[in-house]
């Protein structure tokens, strides 16, 4: 079954075709002054500048767009109270299809909001997996729609590929180049994208110490599931599955991690410097920079922003 | 004496290709979902990327390269606590040019660090304007040093157009450009900029209510000073000099002004959906277009966002 295989180089190259007319080619941003401070050269890929303000765009409008005209006509549906539900809420207004969003009655109300502007329907569970779960199940079954997870799927992470591609097309200096690792959508998108071209080139994943279930699993070489993880990048809090796993294990070259503190002075030092809004799971991967000088020192490293998406009620003007 | 006469067309493009390799072309960029709430298609020309985080970068190195050798060699001096100071201290360094800058004993330890930091000598005074003045006027009389008024001078202002020079070059569809206007410095260089390309185009400034003195001036045909501002735009405190004035009134089409309360949703609306950062001085300009749609509606409108420094430390993440 395809669905189960490793992307190829030329189904990321159609998809970066594919979703071109879609996406928002974002902009590489550097500062000097970030430079001095880490002693490396910084190219900072600025996914908060996307569509809903995170990478998820790539991978949602991608997965939709391979569907065949009867399975759009049937809508798609996911559970998520993050950066995905706006993400798939969005790609399917795009594409005159139906989304059925599964969120925990948790969710924050700007997170539901959001969803529902886009003109998503909005199904409540209770705030556990299982629940999550068993009312999607009902959802599929009531209205056929299908299922588009967040990261264990072939089209989303060929669609997140392209940020990747994106980048390489315009820095062929890059030694190294840094994704946050949550799920590891991004972080499988973009090793392919890197390893298939330039097999020299580093691929790092960023995680916090809080949820560090794909630094022990990648240096294990078993899959171990995230429990209880904590921390403030709430965007890093899933579990790899065994598609992703199996990706990184043979694609990635190595993951570090750094803890709360670290992702803060991380994240401020961006939003003060760069003047750009930044959400702590992106900040994770200049925190591992700082944090281990010695390995980056002198070497041009690219890292992905992978959103920007922070309540800003949290903050007094 | 020329330095009394406003900037010619000549001289403010020659001004653009002597601080080309100093300064950031900024970037512009657009938000659907603002463009949706405004009724009007908006660029948003992005000093906050600009160095120091602000335009007033522009200014401050033209203001040092139009020295002579002998004036450079002696110093350059100015009173300041806000970006005009980091502006003048970076544009020194560049120059190996000393830099004096009088900062009032209230200024925040932020500002006076990053002044230090860009190897300025900080002349501590009292915090009002009497006590600012007088300890420049000791420095200079002891250093020689040249004094850069952050605004009432001819050449920081034919810098301060290239902001505006910059964006004409690249969009020739506008209908409106508005900066916001504190001592003019800006306003009066981005005016003559795009009256004397194109003369249609409108030329609107967009000041706080709380600090509304330029809107005086503009409206009863002189000069009326700021007296106890008192607004969230720190960085649009002070009062028109006759030589601002004397352009505004020449070449400014109108001035709108805008409460703390629509300045800070404007802000809130950047940060939220732009993903970038912006001092409420900057959001006024927006907050005039969403407090004035009729007159704005289904415009072309260029907004000049003049910085970025906002104290993040007000945050709590």
């Amino acid at each position: 079954m395809s669905d189960s295989q490793i992307p190829t180089l030329i189904e990321l190259q159609e998809t970066m075709q594919r979703i071109k007319p879609y996406v928002h080619k974002t902009p590489v941003l550097t500062s000097r002054l970030i430079n001095e401070i880490a002693g490396a050269e910084l190219y900072f890929k600025c996914e908060n500048f996307q569509k809903v303000g995170a990478f998820k765009f790539r991978g949602a409008i991608n997965a939709i767009l391979q569907l065949s005209e009867e399975e759009r006509s049937k809508g798609v549906a996911t559970h998520s109270s993050g950066n995905h539900a706006q993400a798939l809420a969005l790609a399917a207004k795009m594409n005159n299809t139906k989304a059925y969003i599964v969120m925990p009655t948790s969710a924050p109300k700007v997170k539901s909001a959001a969803v529902a502007d886009y003109g998503a329907e909005i199904i409540w569970c209770e705030p556990n997996l299982k629940s999550r779960e068993s009312t999607l199940e009902e959802v599929v079954s009531k209205t056929g729609a299908a299922i588009v997870h967040p990261y264990d799927n072939h089209q989303v992470i060929c669609g997140q590929s392209t940020a990747a591609q994106e980048l390489l097309k315009n820095y062929n200096n890059l030694d190294i180049v840094i994704t946050p690792v949550g799920g590891g959508g991004l972080l499988s998108g973009t090793a392919l994208a890197v390893k298939y071209q330039y097999p020299d080139v580093k691929v790092i994943a960023a995680e916090p110490e809080g949820a560090n279930d794909a630094y022990q699993s990648f240096k294990g070489g078993q899959l171990v599931p995230s429990v209880d993880p904590n921390t403030i990048a709430d965007g890093l809090l899933t579990s790899l599955s065994e598609r992703t796993f199996n990706i990184i294990s043979q694609y990635v070259d190595d993951i570090y991690t750094a803890n709360d503190d670290e992702i803060l002075v991380a994240m401020h030092l961006i939003w003060e410097r760069m003047k750009i809004i930044v959400e702590p799971s992106s900040a994770v991967a200049l925190a591992i920079v700082l944090k281990n000088k010695e390995y980056f020192a002198g070497k041009c490293v690219a890292i992905i922003i992978s959103g920007g998406n922070v309540d800003l009620k949290k903050f007094s003007f």
